[in-house]
């Protein structure tokens, strides 16, 4: 058959002309699509963020929340694109920073430029960023959640993807001082989830716990409204996470993809079911909220290791993030007593140091191209690299973070009236129930 | 390694046997992979549509919107691929319609056929035009939701399935009138979301508006009844853009395609805060309802022009749309008092004819391969051309779209009684409560 | 431009060190990205079951039905990874089954092994099968719902996951005994959906029915509580098995992943305006519920046949299935009497057993690359290839799991009490409801 239609493509001549050529071969293409489709699976974890933390608040907050959830990528697509991808990925300046100025709201690159010791368009890579940045942002929203003014969560989430994340991914991926040291964090178990969870510390600490949360003495439980949400949630985030970990080679001409993919995979099972034991044994029943937290924190652990271990090695990775995950939220929630909705700060805080740490246990160096871990005979010295990595990033990314509330609440004030808070912030910042239908308790 | 299993892909081979060949080599495999992982996700916007319009509903009519939803893609899977199809992309008759009998029920094709002027399978483009069809029937259901009889809607979504949008289709994208004067709609700001936009349009004038909508000479708000679902519906459609926009290069060897990508996202976070903005300055509070609208409609705007406009002239037609559809909405709502539930007829009719309109206004030549629009020193030619296509485009999608509506309103009646409407669809048109375990006000 | 930031990509150095080479080229590359992106597709489906079953049930058991399909994946995971995959792929053993001592845990795999007869690395077909395999497990979830003890249903998941699913996918897929005799099952309507529909049917029967479903002598509705869920549901798995009909080429070098999506797509069409039609004559209404399990039906009997039919023939197969399963769910209620909260039964069982027979009905040389069915003037022969596999994999699921089922029933009782399944699971089994903030039934 050969039928011809003319102008049947007209729309795509000006588009293809451009089409393989010697400056832009077929591994440019098929890593710069591999990287574009990481990057809408990451983007989609945005969803699963949204619902896991709607589905673990009370329902009066629902609106609230997932309005958060919409704005964030929303301001990450402005800012980190106006000046956060030149603060993390700019030429070097004294291993702090990228130049502000350089790559400004990417203007003068043109559709072909191929990102640096990479075979993706720079704006491939830009678009990666851009979700990465936007993840870590986000896990902030549900530990504030219920409480924090609508304003003052839009300013801090402005200042998390012009200061705090732009920086410590600097320092890691845009050849900052953590590069220069021999750090691993290959997707961001510290870069992303420890930045977001230790700004989530600062953000729960310095608003408070709920009202009720801890009246009369008494740790009280505040369930969330809705378990099928968070189930879309956590599903939707695994789903998401295969974007995340194997996606962050920036490249499909590397077989290791579909190894990060499985060691991916078993960690979050390991984290699932170490969790539900964990649960089960020490609280009595199979905790579908810890269950989904371990899953979580399996996911968050294995990412700095993804490339660098092996899946036996995932699976105990997972399984100790899964385990430690449940004692870590009753630890914050009944012995410092600091109120996480959504239990953020040990889904994301503590498995995203745990997991940066396990490569200096763990790193294999048939995996990893060389390191090997404490575990496997290589000496502590990579772990010692990890735990200073660690060390900086919490105390820089909790440190402003802890400013950044500070000065919000000095200036505007960061939390909502006792008022507002009983009535829900749905009706109190946005006007609206989420369910006007069915009976929503204040 | 080199343990082999007998027969361990023996299921593959028929279909391996035609692997990369002298008619089929690289170029193909990769463009064909990248359109279908594109169509996939354009189809998977039939769920974000499902759950937005769920969402801004009332309980009472959940089943119903979603069995519309559900049918939709069903109707077009098998009107697109009986007629449509060869009506859109068939043979040029006149500039109007492409030939019926041509590749009709795509019996003549073999899996091998690669389309025209493009790298990929017949089938493959075959399939990203199915999923780009129902998207443009699906747009309606919001709009003539709560009162619509369901058989009304099936046979409206026939008609415009195999009338309206093939025709549309044709003129620019097949090779018809519109595409020979020119007109740029890269990824059918016009063919899709205007066509979609105007047929709501018809629809909700010819049903009018739902019972105790303009009560008493008020203009009465009825919320949706979820606003989880409606989070849930505009995060898949943003996700399922990156399809929308970026696969509609037909190619992934172009490096295009992740400056597509960052176009959509940037203009969709733009749409977003400006509506939000717009809203809290307008309105008093930041809206939910309009953030979402002010997203999908930057989303809209840019489909036209993503390949052809800079990243910055995104933001400003993202921006530009979430402006608008906040106004657009209350001008529909208030003074024009049509009753559109979703906010259809703003966000893809006025945002969609924005859209096109702006490749006039923004068409920035380093990106689209020559043409300029009028704030980049390219005269008002392109912009004449976008308004004749929008013109006509709008004319043709409503007058076919009112008289489908009238012919069916005249031979079976097109909405339900009263006692019908007031019950809620569930009930008098399925049998059936979406929420039974719930209290569901009728 | 040519700006280099040192290190910028400093953490993919070591993955990329291997990239393409003499054993490992861009086929290779490509074949790897497409099935891993198929696999995600796969996995995605998790949440479609979760949110089809859990709106499908009563809302005092959604925390239970989240839950175990939370740990299916996560069981699938670790369970195929230690013991499944070796039964399955591992080397034959008289047929029957895969040397379960082959690829134990994968130890011995590089990142570089490719896996016989493809090009895809031994990891990425791996995590597809995984996906697979996780799919067949999770089929059974709904049909026993309501009822069984989670930690029944662990056992069931972890042995169906270890010994029945392997063993039928070695058959089949692995180089066993129904692989010699020539039977065709291309993505698995037999080898995933009829064993996890027997496995399913096995579990309804030895459970027996929920309390009051046929009381005083009458088949009484146990209606769902909530459409949306179930519709995001089913939208989930259509768009999922875009990975699992395509995805099972594990090549994207080959054309007929396009077609294979067609038929695909056809056949869930059909059999949702099947079922809807068949419904609205026979009940009288289109049902929702009838609408969502036929379009299932199609796209599991489509499944063996997606790359031996052409898409006609796909059509009339979801036509035929969407209609089957609406007389199969009134049989299996009504007369049989068998209590299947979700229909699995009848549309993995029996659609599954369909879709296997009907390519050798519909089986067309021109797409099957050689075979043709009774219909097409192939004989009967292919036909009876068919049924015995059919017949073989219904016999050996449904016993091994009734054998299975009873075996926890008669060491640890498989059904709650009467109290507990009449509080719900959520409150008697995990100890929370899933809508606090909401008035449950029980």
């Amino acid at each position: 058959m050969n039928i011809v239609y003319a102008n049947s493509a007209q729309i795509y001549s000006s588009v293809q002309s451009g089409a393989l050529s010697a400056t832009y071969g077929i591994e440019n293409a098929i890593d710069t699509t591999w990287i574009l489709v990481a990057a809408f699976l990451v983007f989609f974890m945005n969803l699963g963020f949204a619902m896991l933390e709607s589905g673990m608040q009370r329902a009066k907050n629902t609106s609230n929340i997932c309005m958060k959830n919409l704005v964030t990528p929303a301001i990450g697509g402005l800012a980190f694109f106006i000046v956060g991808f030149s603060l993390a990925f700019g030429a070097d300046i004294l291993g702090f920073l990228g130049n502000p100025t350089d790559l400004a709201m990417l203007g003068h690159l043109s559709a072909l430029d191929i990102w640096p010791n990479t075979n993706v368009t720079s704006y491939a890579y830009f678009l990666f960023q851009i979700m990465f940045a936007a993840t870590a942002a986000t896990i902030v929203s549900g530990a504030v959640g219920e409480r924090i003014k609508f304003i003052g969560y839009i300013i801090f989430t402005v200042a998390i993807l012009t200061i705090t994340y732009p920086l410590v991914a600097h320092w890691v991926w845009g050849g900052g001082c953590l590069a220069r040291i021999g750090m691993i964090d290959f997707a961001g178990s510290a870069v992303v989830h420890l930045t977001g969870g230790a700004a989530a510390l600062a953000g729960a600490i310095v608003l408070g716990p709920r009202i009720g949360k801890y009246a009369d003495g008494k740790v009280n439980l505040i369930p969330g409204h809705n378990i099928s949400l968070s189930t879309i949630g956590v599903l939707v985030l695994w789903f998401g996470w295969f974007g995340f970990n194997p996606g962050s080679t920036a490249a499909a001409t590397v077989p290791s993809i579909a190894t990060i993919a499985i060691t991916t995979n078993i960690a979050a099972a390991a984290g699932a079911l170490a969790a539900m034991v964990t649960a089960w044994v020490h609280i009595g029943k199979p905790d579908i909220g810890m269950t989904i937290n371990g899953l979580l924190a399996g996911l968050v652990a294995i990412t700095a290791g993804c490339a660098s271990v092996s899946p036996g090695a995932a699976m105990a990775i997972g399984g100790i993030a899964g385990i430690l995950v449940v004692f870590s939220v009753e630890f914050i929630d009944k012995i410092l007593k600091v109120d996480d909705p959504v239990g953020a700060v040990s889904v994301h805080g503590v498995g995203g140091a745990f997991g940066a740490l396990a490569v200096g246990l763990f790193a294999d160096s048939s995996f990893s191209g060389g390191v090997s871990g404490l575990l496997l005979g290589g000496g502590a010295s990579q772990l010692a690299i990890q735990l200073a990595g660690v060390g900086a990033i919490f105390a820089f990314a909790f440190s402003t973070s802890y400013l950044a509330f500070k000065a919000i609440d000095y200036a505007i004030g960061l939390r909502v009236s006792e008022e507002e808070e009983t009535i829900g912030l749905d009706i109190s910042e946005h006007g609206m129930s989420a369910y006007p239908d069915f009976e929503v308790p204040s």
